[in-house]
């Protein structure tokens, strides 16, 4: 059964299942024109005063669905360009190419990458394109997930949550003026010091499949998901909001593994679909038991960064601080998803 | 069936029905410990610097489940205090006379009060008890959603997104050093000149009921609904984003009316289980039909600020802007959810 081109069972806010991408990108530019551009076909988002001359780029991207990662973090003190694949799909190099010849300003790009092999595979064409072309070029692949070894799209650990962040620090290393093997660096730091783990209460709708990736039952949760609904470590009963948090917090926790004294950022994500009443009360939980493990949370970030569409559910990075992280993190950001000190 | 205590239909990171409030509040408190304390029995979240000597004080509140809004807007540049109450109930005048009488600083507390029966009521018996306390104060209400007359828990037109911009720029007005009677003035202005109606894709649960709301078709939609769930102006089958955002967009411009030349601020909400993608393309639509009027949207908000827990769906806010709301709008804010300037 039809309605308009829309397909039961996918209630969402779009036009027509093809043109999700290109509309939502439309909207970007129409809503931040003060703060980025969108460059159509191929299609990326670029700080509005790219190239700026003399600072390291930084270029992220991947599939679509995410958001606000990673167009919601290009500006200032984060990403000079985001590359928007199509829904749940890799970015072509052509994307990535342009995007990094847009926001060289003589101090090289660095390509932050989450671990999927499509992104990988694509991302590396692209850094060899750009070098070709002269451009220096320098990449740092994100594997935080430690739900999974190997995965549906990844081989090793797969990228998410600690991405954000990593985003955010290295785009303060960048505006610190830091060289590009300095930033790769830093990023190599977040990355070695991030964890994440999520779960979902409900599967998403991929626009242009129109039914639900994953099928699971009324009562039911995944825990260990990825953001693309692969399969997680086990299908269980719904539970409290306290036990739940365990098991994503303990696995997290164990795998650094982080220890007493540990200052962390503790970053409660919403994975689209979930309300902020919600991520709340698990970043109350988390706080207990951090608290009773003797880990300090010197800086937090709650709310919905990196999504999985309206996919209903939640999941939770550690990242141990040092002072160099703290500092870069607490570094003026001006994009449309984040923002302070300006 | 249940298990663990959760119902099933009702999936929610929670952990028992009656505790979601408290949970939540304890989540703040433990978040942002830098920006607000929040008070227990009465329930209250305040600006850790209340009160500010000499400042207007600004005092909100209503039932949860519509996070970020309003505990989310207490900080610098907004809300001094918030009330929640219950899930999409009223809190009682208790908690409104102690966030008063915490929060004067000497100059007089405004009451931004959204128009259900039940807020308008308690808010005022709260008055009388703060003005026989020897604390001056005075009140608006927000009555902007056209959707429909009278409703639900409301004579007249309900308050919704209107009182996110209002607790903005009041915010700004009270930074500024206005008196209360100014204060209140800017408010009232804000009222006069906003206008808003959402609509529903999905119902939402309120925890202690443990079953939908309402019931909508797998097809169906429901325009201008209220954030509680309230019935709206009619159920139609599911249409794509630009005839939905058409259906909303021309009743608010026709309202006020807003006109060829006006400059505005447009606000695209979302109600909680909508994530942020499909919110851009409602943004998209929205500015193209705002073109189509000749009416200039300057400045602009996009995200779930004023939501109805888990519903999926989108609400438009218009607020025709003079220099006075635009230079206040601008001013520096900063709470856990709006931020920028600082």
């Amino acid at each position: 059964m039809q309605t308009t081109g829309l397909q039961t069972s996918m209630k969402k806010l779009i036009n027509t299942p093809e043109s999700v991408v290109h509309d939502a990108l439309e909207g970007v530019a129409a809503a931040h024109a003060d703060l980025v551009r969108v460059h159509f076909d191929p299609d990326y988002i670029v700080r509005i005063d790219a190239p700026v001359k003399g600072k390291v780029g930084l270029v992220s991207g991947g599939g679509s669905g995410h958001e606000p990662m990673h167009g919601g973090f290009v500006g200032r003190g984060m990403l000079d360009a985001a590359c928007p694949g199509a829904v749940f799909t890799s970015p072509v190099p052509n994307q990535m190419l342009e995007a990094t010849q847009a926001v060289d300003g003589g101090a090289g790009v660095l390509h932050i990458v989450k671990n999927y092999t499509g992104d990988i595979m694509n991302f590396e064409m692209a850094a060899e394109l750009a070098a070709a072309d002269g451009v220096e070029v320098a990449s740092v692949v994100i594997n935080d997930d430690v739900a999974v070894q190997d995965s549906l799209y990844t081989a090793g650990r797969r990228g998410v949550g600690t991405t954000v962040l990593a985003e955010k620090i290295c785009g303060g290393a960048a505006d610190a003026g830091l060289p590009l093997a300095e930033v790769k660096r830093v990023c190599e730091k977040v990355n070695s010091l991030g964890r994440s783990m999520g779960m979902a209460l409900t599967s998403c709708t991929v626009p242009a499949k129109g039914s639900p990736t994953f099928d699971l039952g009324p009562d039911e949760i995944e825990v260990g998901i990825g953001i693309h609904g692969e399969p997680g470590r086990q299908r269980l009963p719904l539970k409290p909001a306290r036990e739940i948090v365990e098991m994503l917090a303990t696995p997290v926790l164990d795998d650094l593994p982080f220890q007493r004294g540990d200052q962390v950022l503790a970053f409660v994500n919403g994975m689209g679909g979930t309300p902020l009443i919600e991520l709340y009360i698990v970043y109350k939980e988390l706080a207990a038991i951090l608290a009773g493990r003797g880990v300090s949370i010197a800086r937090r970030l709650v709310g919905s960064y990196i999504t999985s569409l309206e996919m209903a559910g939640t999941s939770i990075t550690l990242l141990k601080l040092d002072d160099e992280l703290t500092r870069l993190w607490d570094m003026p950001v001006h994009t449309p998803a984040l923002r302070w000190g300006v």
